[in-house]
């Protein structure tokens, strides 16, 4: 490519937000997460600003001490569609878990929302951290961390083996000669492994833009392995720039010892910004949010991670007690580290608690700051693109009319859509049917 | 109620159609079942027309011997979550299968599209005829008819338990004291039974119609009894009146048996109306249709009902082969009668296959025909409603255009939605929740 490297952008969409206590600022709309009028609105004011995609992420399993928007929210395939309706050039991705559902459904409704939005779909690959899941899923228990991964592995291949069913030419629909589709181009899987057996065909055919882009968050080592063997595009969560390098080259390098092209899956590092006409209005903006959530709620939140462990059990400025093996089969990665940071920085259980619960991003500051900032990640070798959260009520909006036009200037960003796909905006070429393939002479990619 | 009783339509919308070749007449679109943009436009004329609701059906199970709408088509939530975005009255309802899903999921995707769509759902709940499902979904057999119904009434106690998860004033979301919910008003619903296991609550609340409206199509002794028992409204198929009298006379003494009120479900034969200027034009419209279905396209619509089965291998001519149980397992109530009107009219194997693949409806004819025989069928004890089917590319648009006007200048159509919920247009009561219930004094319904 001839064209400079530019940044791609994501917006969660996340109703009343991430945190335990977004939802009592004054600008919050405290309904959000169920307030289907806002999210229309949302995805055209992420369409103006040119992202490349909205994501919708998903949990199962709540109980009373979950955060409000988990609660109380969209399922993500429904309001991917519904918002594919009211939205032309986005990316519509969503969270969907393969440790409680069924290949052939879940590639089905991918498939239809790719036709549906003219390839437009993306699907973020989880394996359900919570063992509470179980519980609403029949189940005698929750399948072990690396058990989970190793059903997300065939899992992928099953869906992605329907997806190739009908090679690109297989309707044919001549009204002359009565012939509908040709029956060379229709494909059974015939998959039977340790976890699934499927027949196929799938009763859909491919989008334009081929597949439905993969997105993975993997981020204990099984994980980074599992994302950097399949995944187009990789989420994850870093505090500061030398955390995201690290995790950047760890897993470019682990792309490329699977053979595949390194520069064919995305980074994005997950940001939540907050903006100010001066630093200290950004500041104050932080701290007002910050000092929305009690300590209370600071312990609910942190109880999450670890299986929603009561954390108020224990003394509050002691040194952060020691919970064993807990959180490594639901949100390993994220558990190890508070684990440790705690451990090496001698944090009490009340700083690891609100730490947890308001996190300081290094993304706080004017416009221009909060570009420098992507700047220096996205050149500095720590991000493809980035994953924007709201950390305030208005978050979106305000990253789209302030940072968006200075990065546009600055040639780090699309001023218009290259596609209509969300494959073609992000760069990732259109996978070719594994079946067509075989009757061509070579190559990966046509 | 004083207002004078009005019959209810709903139009299915099944892309090139149900049949084998109508994808082949001049006017069809051939890629219709695919095409987002068509399906709009059909939503749009339904509103046009004040129907009470579209309809996508649905199947588990394809070969190449399967009608080209089945081969490739949108999944029915999907689609559904699209069309409420471009929608603002007219009901949601789709099919989905008991028997390959899990009633969690299940609860969540038709939750949220209800209130995506402002309380405009409905599910079409259906135990998933064809045995080949089974091998789509990782298991050993398909589960036996009996069985299914039996699966079937487990899951939709789990489902409305699920959506009951929170009454509706649970949402308190008072910024000043920062209390959010009210865990009193959430409910786990702990639900151990022969079939699943689900401890819930579900992480979406109610609609403001309450639950979505449950449609059913069971034909069968079991089939009746099990959409007498839980419906709201049954989907039926009759090829005369005296047969819709009877089917409809046979469930409403079932609903009255179980308790229920009769006048709360409501009964809605599916009908594939012909119109033309003249009833001669309407007759060559038919014959245009029926003449583009060759022999081997009818075996083959007709083998289906019977699990797929080879019926090319029997003489065309001679009478009706005895396949034994064979379709009893899958269209248990449509391969009986297909057995029993081929003895006792004594038809053979061409003329079995041409009336299943071509049927002559009774609703051929001038739109004021058509109108009247609706009005018979309705006044006549046969009908509450009707389920439009294309049998031409432009049915839906010739019913809008010329068979409403008439039905609505007789009275026995709205020419105004009453309501913005589904409930409310098809005059069903607003379910109670279960635990509100309780502390009220008495009643079934406020
Ligand atoms: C940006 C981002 C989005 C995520 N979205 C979801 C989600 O929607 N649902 C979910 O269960 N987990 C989500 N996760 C968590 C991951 O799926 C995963 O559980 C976590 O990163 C730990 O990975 P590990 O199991 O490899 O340790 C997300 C993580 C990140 C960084
Ligand atoms: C109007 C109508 C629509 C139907 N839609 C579906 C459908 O979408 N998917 C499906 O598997 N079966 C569908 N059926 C079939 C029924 O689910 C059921 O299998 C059939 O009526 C036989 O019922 P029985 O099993 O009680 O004999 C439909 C039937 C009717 C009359």
């Amino acid at each position: 490519m001839t064209t400079p490297r530019q940044l791609k952008l994501g917006a969660l969409l996340h109703g009343v937000g991430g945190s335990t206590s977004m939802w009592r600022h004054p600008d919050a709309k405290p309904d959000a997460s169920v307030n289907f009028e806002l999210y229309k609105e949302w995805v055209h004011k992420a369409e103006e600003g040119k992202l490349d995609l909205i994501f919708i992420a998903d949990g199962l399993f709540i109980n009373e001490k979950s955060i409000p928007h988990f609660l109380n929210r969209f399922e993500p395939l429904t309001i991917l569609s519904a918002l594919a309706a009211v939205s032309s050039r986005i990316g519509l991705v969503g969270t969907l878990s393969t440790s409680y559902s069924e290949p052939f459904t879940v590639a089905r409704q991918f498939g239809s929302l790719d036709v549906i939005s003219g390839g437009r779909a993306g699907w973020n690959v989880v394996t359900s951290p919570l063992e509470g899941s179980a519980l609403n899923y029949s189940k005698q228990e929750h399948p072990d961390h690396g058990k989970r991964y190793r059903i997300a592995a065939e899992y992928l291949e099953v869906a992605r083996g329907l997806w190739d069913s009908w090679e690109d030419d297989a309707f044919v629909r001549n009204k002359e000669t009565g012939v509908f589709f040709d029956p060379g181009k229709m494909h059974t899987l015939d998959h039977k492994g340790e976890f699934f057996s499927v027949k196929g065909p799938l009763n859909i055919a491919r989008s334009k833009q081929g597949q439905p882009v993969i997105f993975q968050a993997g981020s204990s080592e099984v994980g980074k392995d599992y994302a950097s063997s399949v995944a187009d595009a990789i989420f994850t969560g870093h505090d500061s720039l030398e955390s995201a390098q690290a995790f950047y080259k760890d897993v470019k390098t682990r792309v490329a010892s699977f053979g595949r092209n390194p520069e064919e899956v995305l980074i994005f590092p997950g940001i939540a910004p907050i903006l100010g006409a001066t630093p200290e209005e950004a500041e104050r903006k932080y701290q007002e949010v910050a000092g929305l959530v009690t300590i209370e709620n600071a312990l609910n939140y942190l109880g999450r991670f670890f299986e929603h462990h009561d954390f108020s059990q224990y003394p509050l400025d002691e040194p952060f007690p020691d919970v064993g093996d807990l959180g490594r089969n639901s949100f390993q990665s994220g558990t190890d580290k508070i684990k440790k940071d705690a451990k090496e920085q001698g944090l009490t259980l009340r700083q690891v608690a609100l730490q947890s619960a308001t996190p300081r991003s290094s993304f706080i500051g004017t416009p221009e700051q909060v570009a420098d900032q992507l700047q220096a990640w996205f050149e500095g070798g720590a991000a493809d693109g980035f994953m924007l959260a709201a950390a305030v009520p208005d978050g979106l909006e305000d990253f789209v009319d302030q940072v968006v036009p200075i990065l546009q200037e600055r040639g780090l960003f699309r001023t218009e859509y290259e596609s209509d796909t969300l494959r073609g905006n992000l760069g990732l070429p259109v996978p070719e049917n594994r079946y067509s393939k075989a009757s061509e002479p070579a190559g990966q990619h046509l």
